[in-house]
């Protein structure tokens, strides 16, 4: 199988090296960059890089657009002409609704969009890595003039990187992600700069928000030039999500004002039902289940080692794990989620043998910064 | 020194451990409830242990009310008729305003508010850590009229027991609480309340969320009698706060409903701004210096522990670590933070030797969900 990957990014990069590695197939890259063509030749992503687009495209069976959002559509047109007729064509892009409509009518047969749902840990090719894919999930957004062997045939491709397909329609893909990602990341990003923009008293809430301020701003100030292009193309759906979000903040108010209690508690329960829902798909373990060991340890190299020793002798498996630095003097906060009351207690006996304080929770009982 | 106690839960409990291990004080515990009095004995965060108030009162030099917030001001006003008028009062609840407000002008000398920002990862006294308060941000509300040798004992009493006081007055502190604790706490319930309620053609949004997301809204759903309580008494700063947030949403949807990208990617560089001002204030090494270095792991017991142990035998320290469960088959994602290019550089040998593929890249470079 001949696939071209236009775009040597860390995306492309990655599609390219797991399409080499786990799907035999011979990849053809391009890219304008000479760096990112070196970069992807030196990590293994493509047979072969050249400059131009028709390299990429000459006698593929598969091409796909991995460029960045604003330049997703132009590049498909022009695979769309220089690549054979038999050949499919696809892209990654985050957005998908414009992209599919920019394709004429004459070409849908052979175009599938697709969005697997990882990558934003690096950039460029010199840190491509097959496994991104490894259990993310990957949208493919065929519509009713596709060709049902290109699909079922990406699909399995899919499968073979080992991410997980998911079909859905183009448009509601974009009302998906604007409200599981863009409406979040429009949230922290304003978030941030409203604390940023107040001062209290002298005091910069920034140098005293704790743990939870941290977890929920992660993702604001990411990446601008390509978040613009994300917030621009889904402008729509991420307004009508915002739109209904303010609404809520509206409720809110009028509850905080007029002090109804059962409208607060409202909200939280809602929310605590969506946590429940959410923590039942990301785990095989019911969200009860579910414990967080905590403890503190020291801030110094081998600490975590010999936890980590013992959890391994003891075959306790980790589900998530977090070590949340505090200072060098003061050491850090472990958080080690394992499922099972049992395993919990085992664990909290193992790191109290050792020496430590420690201390388990059930995961649905959530605390925040009190 | 003697000190009385009042309610016997984590942070009751946890404030009686610190003070007899690292102050050498006899504490007196009071609490209704029998389990939390037993509880409190088992684990030695008191030396007596009584239903009623008069007993931690009795002969005591300091008394903390650590009782839920709805029933602080209340109980502080017991214990200021109760103990000895040598003794000095405080309290640890999550706002400061109106307990302080309510103490009477004659008794304000001997009261000092008090907030220890930590203690949100599990509940009761049975779960109680002296090291709870290693390293916490811990303020202490003094006003006009508070006795100033009283504030500096309080200040000092902080300090031994492994935390950082920081003073400030009432009403400030619970306007830049409303911002970095509360309104966040709101925003993630809001949203997550949002997403719950939406379905996208047949799509539960929850289930296909990812990363960003759940880190953005890991608060919601929390404790939420504690959290009423809070947000009733802060209603006003919070209220604020939300307003302010609520004009930033409209002109956010103004900016998208006209494509006005400059204003987009203005607020990100602010957020991106105030991201660096939070990563310079939680870490010693400039934020530039740090780097996130990623890797995918299997999900095994012991598969976290070899990685630890050249880390350890490397003697490369590590600020954060966050490993991110993915599923059974398919392994986690471990995100490692270190000091200077150098040691993520290391680190990244040190993985691929291992057969890792790893990447490192800057945390101010942050992804978000793409």
């Amino acid at each position: 199988m001949q696939v071209g990957i236009v775009g040597l990014g860390l995306m492309g990069g990655s599609l390219g090296l797991a399409l080499r590695e786990r799907a035999g197939a011979v990849v053809h890259g391009c890219d304008p960059d000479p760096e990112a063509r070196s970069a992807a030749l030196d990590r293994g992503c493509v047979d072969t890089a050249a400059a131009d687009l028709a390299a990429a495209c000459d006698g593929a069976d598969l091409v796909v657009v991995c460029a960045p959002v604003a330049q997703i559509a132009t590049a498909v047109a022009e695979v769309l002409d220089l690549a054979p007729a038999t050949a499919t064509v696809s892209d990654i892009g985050s957005t998908k609704a414009n992209v599919v409509r920019s394709v004429p009518a004459g070409a849908r047969a052979r175009f599938v969009g697709g969005h697997p749902v990882c990558g934003a840990e690096a950039r460029g090719a010199e840190h491509a890595r097959a496994e991104m894919f490894d259990g993310a999930t990957y949208f493919l957004t065929p519509v009713a003039e596709t060709d049902p062997g290109r699909y079922a045939q990406l699909h399995a491709l899919v499968g073979r990187i080992g991410a997980r397909p998911v079909a859905i329609d183009p448009s509601a893909h974009d009302r998906l992600l604007a409200l599981t990602s863009h409406l979040p990341s429009v949230l922290a990003n304003v978030l941030v700069a409203q604390v940023a923009s107040t001062t209290v008293d002298g005091f910069d809430p920034l140098a005293t928000a704790g743990g939870s301020f941290r977890d929920m701003t992660r993702v604001a100030g990411a990446n601008a030039r390509i978040w613009v292009d994300i917030l621009r193309d889904n402008r729509e759906p991420i307004a009508d999500a915002l739109r209904d979000h303010r609404r809520r903040i509206d409720e809110f108010l009028v509850a905080l004002d007029g002090d109804d209690a059962g409208y607060l508690a409202r909200v939280i329960a809602q929310a605590s039902q969506g946590r429940r829902r959410q923590l039942e798909s990301a785990y095989t373990a019911p969200p009860d289940d579910l414990f967080v060991v905590v403890t503190h340890i020291a801030d110094r190299p081998g600490a975590l080692s010999g936890i980590m020793q013992a959890f391994g002798a003891a075959r306790i498996n980790i589900e998530d794990l977090a070590l949340t630095h505090q200072s060098v003097d003061r050491g850090g906060v472990l958080e080690i989620t394992v499922a099972g009351a049992r395993v919990a207690a085992q664990a909290v006996d193992l790191l109290d043998a050792q020496g430590y304080q420690a201390a388990a929770r059930q995961v649905t009982d959530t605390g925040g910064d009190l």
